[in-house]
């Protein structure tokens, strides 16, 4: 209440700075920050509790802009209010290693939370920070210690409600009451087919409150700032329910093509900005202009923020004194470390130890280091049972009022959700206490490619418990198996997909996806029972690849991973019986990881003056890179017992023989046989 | 109305021919088809209409289990009801080489519409087929010749309810109004997970009124069968709206689990199964039992069925006579084939026409050939101007009452929906009359990755126009930047993903797309100009690969695809004229085509004795299945003008120089270089 001339100035500077950066750039977004600039002000200038010199204090409120094609809107706002983002910057927007690029990226940008601009992503990485956030707070805050009770705000558009990531995730979050979670709809009409008329005509109101939210509506988003701030208020007075305020803008607002689809994704044209600039009070003939005023009022704003963390500061400083042991546990957390030694509670296997399925033995796992990693926050997309991610006595994080778990809980029923999961991740993951993880079978990771994309371009830390992993799943079939699933991640930057094929392999997964603070993680779990192997170890597999077994004056290398590596150590004998040919064993858990290792060790496992095949019951696609022949499955699968499955596509030990024989014929007259770990030149990374 | 003991007869028969078929296989879901055998019964005894001896009968009803799990349902109804499912069959459930496959795929068995098993992809292939029904009947029904006016009926559970790809379907169906949609929601409270409160408590009612669907309740869905058959009679006669029914049920119906979790995905133990026929007046020591008077009941049905077959033929009869031309044009889609010489309008370029963006050639092949392929049905994720998916005066695809088309216009309005988009093409392309295609950026044909994979397995032909492709897309940044998606969808069976470097390429591409009956294909685009090269035809492209740029006495080959080929061109000169360096290039714009030519054409291609750089702006995986060495970006891209960024990873004529003399010098010493294409074994297809 009582807005000013100031405010409006603020607002109407946001909407030129965008109009400004996106003409000079030739490209981007002008008309959403354009329209959103009033409730961004509000947002930020009235509520909003950030601190900008210190970009990661934990009790911040999180801001997304899940509409991140207008990021001249967010990035606007940091410069504005003092963040790390200069007008140099500003000027740079969409140029070549700016930190302002055509999209947030939120390793790149100070005050930039997560990684948005695919659609639907960022009001679900939200959701994600608000599961974050009401976990730390029920975990750490004591009585008269409220360290944590931060919001979680978003901005999202009509292609973000019109993506089915943004409706999986938004029904979860109605069904876990986060009263923490508070989004506003650019109700503006338009998408780039122009009026949302054409193909988006639902009752969005209704369908969150399907959802349980708690839903305002705001007629005139463009002038009526004291109604935005009553709604944000009467939000943040639902404790039970996320709330969404849909805010009727006009987009490109002050543009003579305000209200169309021509200033959603172009810039405007010269004269444009200058009757706009006029309209506003802005001298038509300069750019990039912030007036005085406009920064004194954001700084004002900035200055509470930063007193606020100071108060904040020494209400930990008192919680310290008192909980000694979680505040210690909190600083760790936050600094994104392990506590010391925690890597002894994985277990460790030998030959003699029965065979067990290696779901089984990611289930082992987790069970052994629940203890010691408490940030381990899990989860299953409805496959609990079939994924076993959940340890014996586990609690359910789900409001305390249903009875069936608390905010504390330390795993999330996420429903057959993959996508909103994966996206959840995200936001958890970015909150920074928390580590997250989630099963589902392999081959449905592939429904949350959007978010596994991000989460590996803004480098988080997050594990897909990826159970079910190939034909061996058996008689659920083709529509089940993986067949391209690995080759996808594999291709995927940053991505770290793991196939481990026994006990020591999957604890050696653990460790390193768990101490991999920038990369998320995939690994890859058999449904069938896996025998232990002699000469796995996690100080071997660690490495990513290494020699499982050796074999002097060897014809030929057998490569490969997860549960088909026992029947490549069963055809070493198998071609030593039938064929008197001599084979060693290379397991390749992990492609990334390998691929990081000295060229020198590399060529210790796959050296030069053998022939080597690949073994692995899924595309060939990138074994290329690692083998001179590959044995794989080019083709959908097939329903049945699994061992019928293997038997019909040939991998038994009699199968990889012939191919194996096949290849030392083949390459039996090539002199000086190179291993393709030798390559012309570096990749540029 | 009036239900006998023969039609309980009949329910409970499938009840046990899915515990019999579960249990024998050791494998399954019971549960649904035990809970849902009523609704299947009234629906298919009193409803459905079709014709098992022609189970490709243009005008039947579509019958889509969303909850494909439960296809034991589906298998035990067309077994019933006389389609060419034999007991035998049934016994062999789940086994490999049946046609009885653990999830349901359409191109195995008669009488399955679409594959589903994946949730929320099978009520999204009915949005598809109701699609594509209300297209055929809008382009072909005439005053008294109502060719075309089935319903798609589609049975879904909780999953495909919280799966994100429904609800896009669900809202896009909903403002299509397709009033020839009826779904029926087995509302059965349990999940794998369990009760389905612990992750599901949205207001599904309120949420599909919310979409604009007609919703109705049915309380007792295990045994008010009259209640049922009303609500489906109340659902037809709503015309403007799609309509799902919330039927309360109880899985497992029968079973000593029933109501429980313990059903869903695991067979009845031995007991259960004997008391359930016990309870059912069935023998308990008998398996795999029909009695015949539900054989009489179903045949009865399915002879109704035969002679409205019968009735329909004369009424084509007469519509042929009628509306020869159309009659001719129905007969021709419904077989799949094109009309003879429709590719005489496919443009051709020669080089002294202008460099043109692909995406803009793509434009112009579809405004060439939308006039001659009236089978053609098309659309855009929300991204018409940018996909450029649209030819000028097409006419919408929309409700007639809005008045912003019909159901005789062939544009799509998708909104941004990717993932329900792919879902829906999967539909329109299972109706037969109709080839879709649809436009988003590449990288968010990821976000559709469970519907793709779909459109593979089942063997549609549909076409994802891919625009801005890669780097090249220049501003929008990493977030948009493909690296690893042409990868995925390379190793994706059954896939063709092609990615031409000019005019010639993108008619070349649209030829093989269009003429592959049973191959969806994924045609990459740029966003920025490319020129006509010397060298590419029609003819040369259509094999996949081939020499663009031959060479006497090469030094290297350059291999390379889309935008990148005109680089390889240009570096030929530079090699000549800084290296003295002899350079052929090759183009291959799809790797699965190229694939399928014979190895002595392929080996002319890529001869032996010459070392190969393959040069692409995105993950080099894949690639050393065809070069020697490679030059691509593994990692994430960068925002910028795309020049900037093509300057920024060296893809210029002087970066791919260096490269090409690296691979020179690395490959000289080599006596006999073997292309890649030489194997040492075939893979098995």
């Amino acid at each position: 209440m009582g807005y000013t001339k100031e405010d409006w100035l603020a607002i109407n500077t946001i909407r030129i700075l965008a109009a400004d950066a996106t003409f000079k750039s030739n490209s981007g977004h002008p008309g959403a920050p354009m329209g959103m600039a009033p409730v961004a002000h509000v947002l930020w200038n009235k509520f909003m509790k950030f601190n900008p010199k210190d970009p990661k204090w934990l009790n911040r409120d999180r801001f997304v802009l899940s509409n991140g094609h207008g990021c001249m809107l967010q990035y606007a706002l940091l410069h504005l209010y003092g963040y790390a983002v200069s007008m140099d910057d500003i000027k740079a927007f969409r140029t070549v290693d700016s930190i302002t690029p055509g999209h947030p990226e939120a390793h790149d940008t100070p005050g930039i939370e997560v990684t948005t601009g695919p659609l639907g992503q960022g009001i679900s990485n939200a959701v994600g920070l608000a599961i974050a956030e009401a976990h730390t707070a029920a975990t750490f805050n004591k009585d008269g210690h409220r360290i944590v009770d931060n919001y979680t705000y978003t901005f999202l558009g009509d292609g973000c409600l019109m993506e089915g990531v943004s409706a999986e995730a938004s029904s979860l979050a109605g069904h876990l009451q986060l009263g923490n979670l508070i989004a506003i709809y650019d109700d503006n009409h338009i998408s780039i087919d122009g009026d949302t008329n054409v193909a988006f005509t639902e009752d969005v109101v209704k369908r969150y409150e399907s959802y349980g939210w708690h839903v305002v509506t705001v007629d005139d988003g463009d002038n009526d700032l004291d109604a935005i701030e009553a709604a944000i208020k009467q939000c943040q007075e639902v404790k039970n329910k996320p709330s969404i305020i849909k805010l009727r803008t006009t987009i490109g607002f002050g543009s003579k093509q305000q209200g169309t689809h021509g200033v959603h994704g172009s810039p405007l044209k010269a004269d444009d900005i200058k009757q706009l600039k006029e309209r506003f009070g802005f001298n038509p003939e300069e750019s990039f202009v912030v007036p005085q005023e406009v920064y004194d009022l954001c700084n004002k704003q900035a200055a509470k923020g930063a007193a606020a963390q100071e108060e904040w500061n020494k209400l930990l400083e008192s919680y310290g004194s008192k909980y000694k042991s979680e505040h210690e546990e909190l600083v760790r957390r936050l600094k994104g470390e392990l506590p010391a030694g925690w890597e002894k509670s994985l277990p460790t296997y030998t030959p003699s130890d029965p065979a067990i399925a290696s779901r089984k033995l990611s289930e082992t796992v987790l069970t052994k280091i629940e203890g010691v990693l408490p940030e381990l926050i899990g989860g299953s997309a409805d496959l609990t049972g079939s994924n076993l991610t959940r340890w014996k006595d586990a609690v359910d994080f789900q409001a305390p009022s249903t009875g069936l778990g608390t905010y504390a809980g330390r795993y999330i029923r996420f429903g057959v959700r993959e996508h909103g999961m994966g996206a959840i991740f995200n936001g958890i993951a970015a909150y920074g206490t928390l580590i997250p993880y989630g099963g589902t079978f392999l081959n449905f990771v592939s429904y949350a490619a959007g978010a596994v994309r991000l989460s590996a371009l803004s480098q988080v830390r997050l594990i897909w418990v990826a159970t079910h992993d190939s034909i061996g799943l058996g008689e659920d079939g083709p529509t089940h198996q993986p067949i391209e699933t690995l080759a996808h991640f594999r291709a995927l930057p940053n991505c770290m997909v793991w196939r481990p094929a026994d006990g020591n392999e999957t604890s050696a997964a653990y460790y390193v996806m768990l101490t991999s603070k920038h990369t998320p993680s995939i690994i890859a779990l058999s449904r069938q029972n896996l025998p232990q192997l002699e000469g796995s170890t996690i100080d071997r597999a660690i490495k990513g690849g290494y020699v499982l077994h050796e074999q002097e004056g060897a014809d030929i290398t057998l490569v490969s991973t997860g549960s088909e590596v026992c029947i490549c150590v069963d055809t070493v004998q198998y071609l030593a019986e039938k064929h008197n040919l001599k084979a060693r064993v290379v397991s390749i858990p992990c492609f990334e990881v390998f691929d990081a290792q000295s060229k020198e060790y590399r060529l210790s496992v796959l050296p030069d003056g053998i022939p080597s095949l690949s073994v692995e019951v899924m595309s060939t696609m990138g074994w290329e890179r690692y083998t001179h022949e590959q044995f794989g499955i080019n083709r959908f699968g097939a329903s049945g017992a699994y061992k019928d499955v293997y038997k019909k596509f040939e991998f038994t030990p009699e199968g990889i023989a012939k191919r194996a024989v096949a290849t030392v014929e083949f390459w039996k007259d090539v002199p000086n046989i190179r291993s393709p770990i030798n390559r012309a030149f570096q990749q540029l990374i």
